[in-house]
C-alpha cells in the first residue's frame, strides 16, 4: 500500500477499497503518511466525494485509532445530541440538564469555538471556578452524581480525526459533507453513547447554508449512527437568524439559566423541548415530560448540581463586559431579516470568539439582540446592543452588520420560520 | 491575502486572481504558506484546471521567485529544446553537439530520471570523469568554447518550481496539465533562451498516454513560450515504443555516439534532424544543414569538446553491466507492439533509474532492444538483453514485460508509427 496510489484513486474519481482507508487512515495517525499528502486526499475527496460505504469505511477506522469510552455500567440510559453550530445554540446548557433530570444519563463532550460559532466549552467557562478538562473517571462519576456532564473530550478519542480535523481547517477542505459527518460521528460513536440526537442546522450562520445540504448531512449522519448500532436521529433547524437573544459566552449562559428558571426566549424553549423529546425517545423514556422538568424546577437542579460538581459556583455573578453600544433601528416596521452569519461574526469581533485555537476569549463579549425577525421595531430605538472589554474593536463589529438587517414598512406580511424544519430518521 | 481564501477560490471553481498567484507563489518560496496547504491547492488545481491567464500568471510568479539567466553576450543565437521525457529518449546527447556543430549556442540544462524515464544527467555521468553541476561562470565558459553545454540547473533558478516539483511528486499531483506546463516553461524561460522546440511525447512510456492530452499540454507551453518573447514550438512525438535500441544510463549514450558517427537507429536518427531543423529555424539558422553535420563529423567533434570540457573523456570505455539475460520471442512473425512504459520499468528495476531522488543509478543497467514493432522476429530468437550488477533483478524486470510483447502471425499488414506525430507552433 502506498499514500500516492491511494491519493490516485481518489484523485481519478474511484471508490477508495476498505484496505486503502484503514491503510491511510492509520498510517496518518502514526505520521507514515505527511500532512502534505492527507490535505490533498481530502480536497481529492471534498470534490470527488465518497460513497455510504466509504465513508462508513473512514468513520470505523478513524474510531479504531483511538479508544471507546463504555457507559453500560450506569443504571440509566445514555442519551447524546450533537449541534453542526450555529450562532447563539447555547442548547446543550439547558438540554443536559434537562434530560438528566427526566431520567436519561447525558454525556456531553464539547468544544470550543473556532470561527464565528462559539462552543459550549467557552461558555461554560464563564462561570467561576468551572473547570472543562475531566478524567474518564471524574466524568463519569459527575455522569453518575449529577445525571449529566459536559466536558472536553480526552485525548484519546478518535485521534485521527483529532488531526485531520486541525489539518482540515488551515486547508480549505472543511465544507466536504463526508469528511463532516465522518468526524462527528467517528467522535460520537467511540464516546459510546446508546443513542444520539443531532441538531443540524441550515442557513446563513450554519456551516450548510442550504436546507438540502444540511438534510444530505443530517442523512450522512443517520445512517453512520444506526450502520454502528446506536440509535440515531436528526431534526433539521433553523440558523438564519441568531437562536435566542444573545451571542457570547456569559450572555448565553445568562440566558439558558433562564430557560431552566422556566423562562427564556421562545426559540430556545422550543428548541430544547423539541431535542429533550427526541433524546428521551431515543432512550427509550417515553413517558418522561420535560416541560414538567423545567416548570417545577428538577432541571435547574440537576444543572447546579453538575456545574458545581465541576469546580463551577452556580450562584456566582456573571462576568459583564466593560463596555456597551447600541444599535437603533434605522427605520420603523417589521424586522424582517437579522442575519445569523452577521451577528456571528460580530460576536466574535467583539471578543467573544478566537481566530486561531491557542486565543484566549473574552468571558463578557457577545451580542445581545432586542427584536427577532416578525418583531415591530421603531427608528432610532434600540435593536442590538454590543458587548466588548476592548471598545476599539466597536467599530471592526458594527461593519460585520452592514446589510445584515431588514426592516419592512408596517403592515407588509412575515412569516415567521419555526426553528425545527424536518425530523430525519 | 490568505491561504485558504485562495485554496477555496480554486476549490470552489472560480479563476485565481494575479495578485492570489503572485501571493501565494510568493508566501509558498518563502515559507509562510506550508506544504499541506500547497498541496491541497495543487489538488484543486489538478481537479478544476486553470485558463490560459491563470497559468501564465503562474508560470511569471515562479519566474520571479528566482535569478534570470542571459546569454544575449554569447555571439550566438542560443537554441534550446525540452523533452517531456519517455523511455530510451537520449536525443539530447546528439541533438546539442550537433545543432552547435551547425551554429547556434545550445544551453541545455537538464534534470536526472525519476521512475520509469531516465535522466540526461544520470546518462552523462556514465563518461567516466563528467560532471553535471557547473557554476553559472563555468557553464557559460563551456557555451563559449564548445558551443553546447549539458548540466544540472542552478538552486537560484525558479525555486518556487523546484519547492512545488517536489512537492507534488509525493502528493499525486503530478499529473495536471497547467502544472506540468508552468514547471517546465518558468525554468526554461528563466534559462534565458532566445528560442525553444518542445519533443512533447504521447504514448504509453509518455506522461501524456493520449495524443490529445499531449497536444493540449504543446499547446499550452508554446502559448507561454510565446507570451514571454520565446520563439517557441512544439513537435508532437510518438512514445509507445522505446526510442532507439536502448533504454538505460551507458547504453544510450553509445547509441548517441553511433548516431553522432553517421549511424544509429532509423528513428533516433530521424527524431535528432527533426528537432535539429527546428532549433535551428527557430534560432535563424535557416541555411544550416544538420545532416551534413552528422555526416562530417562536425557534430561529433562538438560532442567531444563539449565532453572534455566538463571533465569527461570521450574516449574511455563505456561502463558494461556485469550481467545479461536474454529474452527471446514467444512465436514467429512480426513485432506489432513493444511497450515503452513496460521496457522503462524493466530498465528502471534493473538499476537504470530509481525509486527516491537520494538513490543511485547503475551506469551499466539497462534494456537491449533487438527488435522493433515492425520487425520480423523468429521464436527461440533474442528480443531483448537485460543488463543489471544485481542479477537478483531479473525475475523483478522481467515481470514488468509481461503482457507488453504482441507477435502476429507473418503476412499481417502492419504500419508502423512515424516519430513525428505533428508540429504545433
Amino acid at each position: 500500500m502506498d499514500t500516492i496510489s491511494v491519493i490516485r484513486t481518489k484523485r481519478d474519481g474511484g471508490r477508495l477499497a476498505d484496505e486503502q482507508i484503514d491503510w491511510v487512515i492509520d498510517a496518518y495517525t502514526r505520521g507514515e503518511v505527511a500532512d502534505e499528502q492527507m490535505s490533498a486526499l481530502a480536497m481529492a475527496i471534498l470534490l470527488n466525494g465518497m460513497d455510504r460505504a466509504e465513508i462508513a469505511r473512514w468513520t470505523a477506522a478513524m474510531i479504531a485509532s483511538g479508544e471507546r469510552m463504555d457507559f453500560s455500567s450506569l443504571p440509566r440510559p445514555t442519551a447524546d445530541k450533537h449541534s453542526t453550530g450555529g450562532v447563539g445554540d447555547k442548547i446543550t446548557l439547558p438540554l443536559a440538564p434537562l434530560v438528566a433530570a427526566c431520567g436519561a444519563a447525558v454525556p456531553q463532550l464539547s468544544g470550543r469555538g473556532l470561527g464565528h460559532t462559539g462552543g459550549t466549552l467557552d461558555k461554560l467557562e464563564s462561570i467561576k471556578g468551572w473547570r472543562a478538562s475531566l478524567s474518564n473517571d471524574e466524568m463519569l462519576s459527575v455522569l453518575r452524581d449529577a445525571g449529566a456532564v459536559v466536558c472536553a473530550a480526552g485525548e484519546g478519542l478518535a485521534p485521527a480525526d483529532r488531526k485531520l480535523y486541525a489539518l482540515r481547517d488551515v486547508t480549505g477542505t472543511v465544507e466536504s459533507i463526508p469528511l463532516i459527518a465522518s468526524s462527528i460521528m467517528s467522535k460520537k460513536i467511540a464516546e459510546g453513547t446508546g443513542s444520539l440526537v443531532l441538531d443540524v442546522k441550515a442557513g446563513s450562520g450554519a456551516f450548510m447554508k442550504t436546507a438540502d445540504d444540511a438534510r444530505e448531512l443530517a442523512r450522512t449522519m443517520v445512517g453512520l449512527g444506526t450502520d454502528h448500532g446506536v440509535r440515531t436521529v436528526a431534526l433539521l433547524t433553523d440558523m438564519s437568524t441568531p437562536l435566542g437573544l444573545t451571542a457570547g459566552n456569559a450572555l448565553e449562559v445568562r440566558e439558558s439559566v433562564e430557560v431552566l428558571a422556566g423562562g427564556g426566549p421562545r426559540d430556545v424553549v422550543d428548541l430544547t423541548l423539541a431535542l429533550a423529546r427526541e433524546m428521551l425517545d431515543a432512550a427509550g423514556l417515553v413517558a418522561a415530560d420535560p416541560a414538567k422538568a423545567l416548570a417545577d424546577g428538577s432541571a435547574m437542579d440537576v444543572w447546579r448540581r453538575m456545574i458545581t460538581a465541576q469546580g463551577g459556583d452556580p450562584s456566582a455573578p456573571l462576568p459583564v463586559a466593560g463596555e456597551r453600544e447600541v444599535v437603533t433601528a434605522s427605520s420603523t416596521g417589521v424586522l424582517t431579516r437579522l442575519d445569523a452569519y452577521a451577528v456571528g461574526v460580530a460576536a466574535w469581533r467583539l471578543g467573544a470568539g478566537r481566530a486561531r485555537k491557542e486565543d484566549p476569549v473574552q468571558a463578557g463579549a457577545g451580542v445581545e439582540l432586542h427584536a427577532k425577525p416578525g418583531d415591530m421595531v421603531t427608528a432610532g430605538h434600540p435593536l442590538l446592543t454590543l458587548h466588548t472589554d476592548t471598545p476599539e474593536r466597536f467599530a471592526y463589529a458594527t461593519e460585520a452588520l452592514s446589510g445584515a438587517i431588514d426592516i419592512a414598512p408596517g403592515g407588509v406580511a412575515f412569516t415567521t420560520t419555526p426553528v425545527v424544519l424536518e425530523h430525519i430518521a
